[in-house]
């Protein structure tokens, strides 16, 4: 298991984490099989999404923002819209490794979601082969 | 491939099941790898987040329900919305087991969000070791 | 790793692939293990929901629909509601394989969901088996 560290520098954004994987990935002697993400945290998750046009991310920010942050919550940290996009997107991922490169289409990249920054945030990595 | 049955109480709430996974990883024999959560309905999800003040699974379930509890919908069982919220969470999970426990974040816990109770519900556990 | 090619009729829609899925399960020779699928699209998405009242997928796209086909977005290419839909559902899941068969709830089914149609989908599919 690796672990990836990831200092945001937002309250909420999105950081491509791509080629920190495919680094780990290239490291090990594993060339086909299954990697998993996990972010260990309850107010930041994980997607794939557009990695070409910028507004991509900043678009999915917004909308996630628009639901949530004007509505009226207990938890007294005032942080509850933080871990309710984190449960939205998920906090782990799946990812097909062929040949040494993770499976992806054209325009798409991996990202931390970063729901309640700035903050340092761990993302941990494990890797099957394919039998 | 273990099966855990969970009774639900209410027509929504989120019901922590750590320590049952935890359970079943200490009985037995793997270490290090990867499990699987999967549930079997199509009105309850899963999730991981915040299982410290339970204000937060609170304001989880509140926030969905304001978004598509007032909707207007054509399933005639009248229980779209707990369909929609089962398939914004997800019905499966990843979860990275290291020496023999769970990985997770300091205020992480694995839950069943029940979206149509009260019920049983089943989930179930496969673990595959790392090579 | 497996390819399945969905061609898609509409601009919104949810297509079962369950059958597909497992016609490739039956042709491996794994019985027990954990299968993934993998889209590989930014504006398209994996779920798993009731397969039995067509009505059901209909509500589903609907609800993402009215809550973010409305909103103003920078993305140029004024698609930014398939991304955000397709980031919320995900594009990967875990299925658990037993006896051959996938794991699945009574009324449970696998779809494909299109958010940006109709165009030719891609989804991969891996399986690991238990050990």
């Amino acid at each position: 298991m690796h672990k990836i560290e990831i200092k945001t520098g937002q309250s909420v954004e999105l950081i491509s984490i791509t080629s920190r994987v495919q680094d780990l990935i290239n490291k090990g002697r594993i060339k086909d099989g299954v990697g998993y993400l996990f972010v260990a945290h309850t107010t930041a998750g994980l997607t794939i999404n557009e990695n070409a046009d910028p507004s991509v991310a900043k678009d999915i920010q917004m909308a996630l923002n628009q639901l949530f942050d004007s509505m009226s919550f207990r938890h007294f940290e005032g942080n509850s819209p933080a871990h309710i996009k984190a449960s939205l997107l998920g906090n782990s991922l799946n990812l097909l490794i062929k040949k040494g490169k993770i499976v992806l289409g054209t325009w798409q990249g991996i990202f931390l979601a970063e729901f309640d920054g700035s903050r340092t945030r761990k993302v941990y990595f494990s890797l099957i082969p394919a039998s």
